[in-house]
């Protein structure tokens, strides 16, 4: 009796990796784990800088404290050996964590953490400090992919290839200028997730329910020690719009994710047989369970389906927190499932578009054969053709027009010196040029050499496109390392305070 | 060391279900299974019927079919035996099982199995399959929630309460109109799912991967076999606009939804403390961490989260059936999660709703007592100004408007004599009303019982009403059991021939 | 001192006719009426079947009666000739029109216009006979389009081309089952079209402000006068939902946008230089303001563009009908705006697809060339095999992956002999291949005149495909036609009974 | 013959003022103008910043320069004074302008302005115009209802009310402390507005049709004499994310109108008869056709739909934006028209927000009331004597629970002496309470008096929390002082630089 391996890939040199395989093959085989799994580190670090400061203020004895701070400390050891799984019946995280807890060290002291907060607080609380290591994920991720496309786009800086506007060719340019483009906006991708941090890395714990509490919480303390630039300042605030900081980064997430769908399908139509102009890794391809000749650019056509499931997470968190009523209404629940799958979904997106990147193939003639052809030089003749006869712009492109269509009924697909011609008198213009002069000016390296503006896809101003960027990315690499190094100082500062109150 | 329980309860007399609890507490401590799970049956159901078709048409063996329908039979009981788990290492169920029955029983007959159809073909019918399942499983719950309304509604056509607009005291209606109200809005949802069955019951299984096969396959046969109205009648639609199945169901729910999420809001408002003039069952209520006496309507709350992820997951389908191109776009594959993720989230809500319906309870005293406050009465005394004394309307309400601001300024809060004489005479209308009159004619009562047009509140038309209700959705009940007879009928066959074929 | 035209088009032998300008300029240079506008009329049937019914209760006496009706034909005449201007000083076209009826013929009989009546039953009345026109009006359109693609369709059943997946060459189609295809989508958008005839076609006249009225109106009687099938049952709900008939049509059209976007997106891809396949009619193409040589398929971009604001426009009406208080609610004005955008928008989208598909011109050499490249048929060589020496799929698909590679790396497009040969010898399979067979096997028309089954895009399929579906249009024509001969009758009833009365 | 005026307003004080009735009646009776004469101003500041700057490289001569900046200036003083009107039959208004220039200057200089530039950097600069002002507006905006909010904050610092969660008494606090929270969420979208301007304010101009061209512009001058922060850094990048300035920009005032729409929300609540804590201001309501006695929230309810199309709007924004080609695609040029109707509709939201936060009338007494009810003290209890005995919180809130549900049997709304005691008992827990200070304890003036943390809603934390928002206020309003004098200045310089030319 024969076996059979997978239902494809005879024909590939090499199979698509593990996380290529999970990127594709989605939700199918796999599943999701439940939400406060994400949120059990977090939890307990809050807990931890919560009873430190009850502690500290004296709300709790430091008897109690102690107890319960070694409680936490031994929970989050069970958690990191598997040994501490949710239990579903306990509704949530918070009563998880409570439950054994008070079960360890037993009520008397157990039953004092959840003194002077709620559990409003404490989940705003949790869901900040997931949202700002994603966060922090996401600018890691974007950089590398600004990273392989800086890269890329030095190698093909002088790669010729044709614009296109409308899906029609329209004017030269290069590979690497287009790699650029990209890269320009995940830099502003960029600064959203910096923005981010700007408006939300501040603790809402000591919001209570949404009005506060009457022990004298010091919340510049567990501020402190949770790495955050200081408390919300209003208690009701953090709590009524629990959605905000959720949207926010849909918001990020979705525009980032629109990025890389728009390079996605640059890259497939690119990629196909007709254009011709790249060619995909074989990992990042898959086959057919029929047909044998198949290479489909799966990974791209993947990421724009996840860009499409931004749009509809975005638009679920706007509209539940439209018309809420004061205070905390419990459908903002849901707003931690939205994000928390939005951020599966679309995190692994950016290290697969940088493996695209990374070994993307580029077929270097062809794109200079295609910037030859469909006209593409007709912009660059009526250019020359104004600046070197002092003609009026429209005038010219007038004649250019009718020295296209007259080309065309040729059959050829570059201006002929006669057709030109021919379009000059008619528009009765008289200037005097040289066959020459029509061939040259219509190749697209000398175009390309003549556009020195800033931005422009000359060779010489890609180089300073990348520089710049770089000089860019140089200041996101610091703010991201700026951040990291607040959140492990915070971490060290609780850590140091638990062992002197230990002595 | 004493212990505790639940973190809140002890203001309750019953606590919540556990149907409820699982409904409040979404995700966070539970997982989502993969999706793929919720296809094997119907993805078996599916090859049975193809293996059965490709024998009787002579594209396999009688032999091979036989060890193939063997074959699945047997992987369906270890299914159904918990025996048989999903293999992530294999994409998705379609491998899963294909490659366990090569395995069991080797490629020379089980490789055939795939003959003639192709993954594209064979998710687009594992989907309708499963999509037409939920729909009959919506569709019982719709009724389900209507018929516990209208029982609700004939208890209490004759109960008197503020109509409202604008969150304003309108006019007086009963609680048993307002929800006839809602009643008639799902009847409606329920003609869309039945327009999902009109539309969608049509085989894929012969697309292939959307351009056909040349193998002579009998589609009207697997239609029958797997209880469609008939074939598809293009390859290439069902695989190219797989997200409009998807899309169409989405839609009919985020309809629901919005229809559950306004009764929800209602009787949210209705149950405060300030209106009080319902009061929801404990056991769709849950309690604070911090709080000891609250009572929160979450369950209400959390419907309404639901609506907003309802217009998530639509958006998301329609922005990824955006600009595709001919043909099947990998993109799609997304749709099956999001559509199995409303499903989930959306399908509890009906029994949630009409759980909440069927125990509410009803403050009529405080119903009749608010009917009679902030001048509800006042459109009722110009009805009947205009029609006692063949006044203009327009006339009549100008006096009504200048004797309600009066009567405010004494501080009443329905239309006084001396206010409405003072606005006659401002106004120059010479009508003699009598005191008695303008008393009586503003008394929810009267002018409920002469509100006599259809759909409107009186209690006789209340009972027509449901009584026109009660007989569309007898058409409604006959529509699902049809289409489930159908189902179960196409089953029948597909076994008896099954067996015919192993004699 | 020279002129100059148009900012491009001297390549172009045929300019865009108005209707196209149009579409392509959108709102840069035109405004949008106020929204009212589009209402008079409907709001004059309404008032004159309201005065009618009125008058035939006994509500209002005869003499005003016809003094009423008199005066609203008058405004009808003024408005036809254009002498009757929405004062934006009164609120709404309910005020507008009462205030000159009032102005005309006195409040004594103007004032009782609005007896038993409000503007929340009224404008729900006028929405529903302004959407049920737009839903005709588009059934129209939608059939036209069917109509072209069938035409062009039955043209082209036997022209082969590649069929498409994941943007790869797959297998072997003609573009006659692709624009059926098309055609099969759109036929399910005229089921929704129906579907909402069948929900909406009812009469909210007589709900009043939500709560009905004490007069005794004959619903039955306004609806026979204004083509309803009845009236809706519950005076509170449709003044609560009023999002949901918009809601029904925006997602109908909204689909309907997709599947233009998608031929959209599948005729630009197409038409680029690149594949060559269609050539776009000069009309549906503009220029650019520099580039002299552009032709760009604005047409079909600018499709797109609006399958995106279909989706914007349902998410607002969704989010608006999320989570209402029983009763009217004023947000629900806005939806008035929103579905008249997307109607203006979206209606002329299908008479300029009808206009492409009429016109575009298809490359039949170059499609055929195509089709044979790329290892197209590869899938029929492996279906050939299989069928003849009696093979499993699963092996046979290996074989000929196999194959493919091997023939790739000689540089072919289609398995060599010695390649398959090779293969099969790798796989240990003992069959005899011919050369001549796995040539003629391979060829494109070979598979296409196999593929016999229902639905695929064999030449004879293909026709009863166009058959199949030239039935179900003499279906939805006769419904449209129907639909409208009621509307006509109903119209006719009133004039008549206008005529009775007046004598 | 009597006459009528409004169909409502017999029982107000105050109308509406024409502000608040443009809000209120929408697109009714008002048409919206074409898009493209919002542009006027910015068109022809970009061109003469574009046409000085072709000048000084030497590109077009002095002589050209003079004509065309007169000719400029000419069209601008016609626009201003009325003369100016879009001719339909040209394209758009780049078109208009430069035709009218070119009929009065003559083409041979006026042909001439186009040169190095294409519509499509011409466009996406005009809309980066645009949308600048728009951000400062809707700064200033959010600023003024900042200060509403601050200022009546201040008056209502000592305000007692309930505070709700979940619909429900939750735990006091004041009014002047929900005022805060709304204005800290406000504040945010302020830096979003911020943000925008640190991401957009850069010059596309140059970017040609997204290739740039081969004239040796001077981007740098350009971006001076406009106002911004320098040019983009890539050409192609600009004209390809042709929807994103705009997508941020809805993006933001989503999430504004979000709050908004739930401070109306808010508002119309506390104002229902049944809550009784507010009144808003006669100007803010609107009347009913029919009933006399209305006074509806109507201001308020529209901003809650506006919200909802915020929603959509951005939903169209994002969809179109997913997966383009590279280069512009023409789809995008609808995003002009959906971020104008945002803007036209969302703009006016703040400053009637903004009246109706000065103007609403707050019912102390009630809300004192009403704080005193339903067991808002019992957190307070369960706070005190956890603080007090030194127990476990977790016991304390049983014991109170208790506590609650055997005082509510009393039909009591705080918690009795008696029923705590009982409770106790039952917990065995022996502490001795005072009668007096469980009275006491439950006042919410006391309470709030201790709620003395960051954040917590007591009198002194309020004015703490003003004057810290009034700190950040300060640096918002010299950010936008800032902007505003560098655009001032750009403008001052281009004319300079005219002035000088021109001698």
């Amino acid at each position: 009796m024969k076996k059979v391996g997978k239902l494809w890939g005879g024909r590939f040199n090499v199979l698509p990796s593990q996380e290529i395989i999970d990127f594709l093959s989605g939700r199918d085989v796999r599943g999701v784990s439940a939400c406060d799994e994400r949120l059990v580190s977090y939890d307990l670090w809050g807990s931890r800088a919560h009873a430190m400061m009850l502690c500290k203020r004296g709300i709790i004895s430091p008897r109690d404290g102690k107890k319960i701070l070694k409680g936490l400390r031994e929970i989050d050891s069970l958690y990191r050996t598997g040994k501490f799984k949710l239990d579903p019946s306990k509704e949530d995280i918070h009563s998880n964590i409570e439950s054994l807890l008070i079960s360890r060290i037993g009520i008397e002291s157990g039953g004092k953490l959840h003194t002077g907060r709620s559990r409003n607080d404490q989940i705003a609380l949790d869901m900040r400090l997931y949202l700002r290591d994603q966060v922090l994920e996401f600018g890691d991720g974007v950089i590398q992919l600004i990273e392989a496309l800086l890269k890329r786009a030095g190698e093909h800086r002088g790669t010729v290839m044709p614009g296109y506007t409308h899906h029609q060719h329209a004017m030269a340019t290069t590979f690497g200028h287009l790699l650029l483009a990209f890269a320009e906006g995940l830099q502003r991708d960029q600064q959203r997730l910096e923005h981010w941090l700007d408006i939300f890395n501040r603790n809402p714990l000591g919001a209570g329910a949404g009005y506060g509490t009457s022990f004298k919480l010091d919340r510049n303390l567990t501020s402190k020690l949770l790495g955050f630039d200081g408390p919300t300042e209003n208690a009701t605030d953090p709590v009524m719009q629990r959605w905000e900081p959720e949207a926010d980064l849909a918001y990020a997430v979705g525009v980032m994710m629109n990025h890389l769908s728009t390079l996605a399908q640059t890259f497939i139509l690119l990629s196909t047989r007709e254009f011709g102009l790249v060619r995909l890794d074989d990992r990042h391809c898959s086959g057919s369970s029929i047909m044998p000749q198949k290479r489909n650019p799966d990974s791209l056509e993947v990421i724009k389906a996840k860009a499409a499931f931004a749009q509809g997470i975005l638009t679920s968190l706007l509209s539940v927190g439209k018309g809420l009523f004061m205070g905390y209404n419990r459908e903002t629940q849901w707003t931690k499932y939205w994000i928390m799958d939005l951020v599966d979904e679309s995190r692994p997106a950016l290290s697969i578009m940088t493996d695209v990147v990374k070994r993307i193939r580029v077929n270097k003639a062809e794109m200079l054969e295609q910037a030859r052809k469909d006209f593409l030089g007709a912009t660059a003749l009526m250019e020359w053709m104004t600046a070197s006869f002092n003609l009026s712009l429209r005038e010219v492109k007038t004649v250019v027009e009718k020295a296209v269509r007259y080309s065309e009924m040729e059959g050829l697909e570059e201006v002929s010196h006669d057709s030109l011609k021919r379009a000059l008198q008619e528009m009765r213009i008289e200037v005097s040029v040289r066959k020459k002069d029509v061939e040259n000016v219509q190749r697209p390296e000398g175009w390309l050499a003549r556009a020195q503006s800033i931005g422009m896809p000359s060779e010489k101003r890609g180089q300073e496109g990348i520089a710049s960027l770089n000089r860019r990315l140089g200041g996101a690499r610091k703010v991201l390392t700026t951040r990291k190094r607040g959140i492990e100082k915070a971490k060290e500062l609780l850590s140091k305070m638990e062992r002197t109150l230990g002595r």
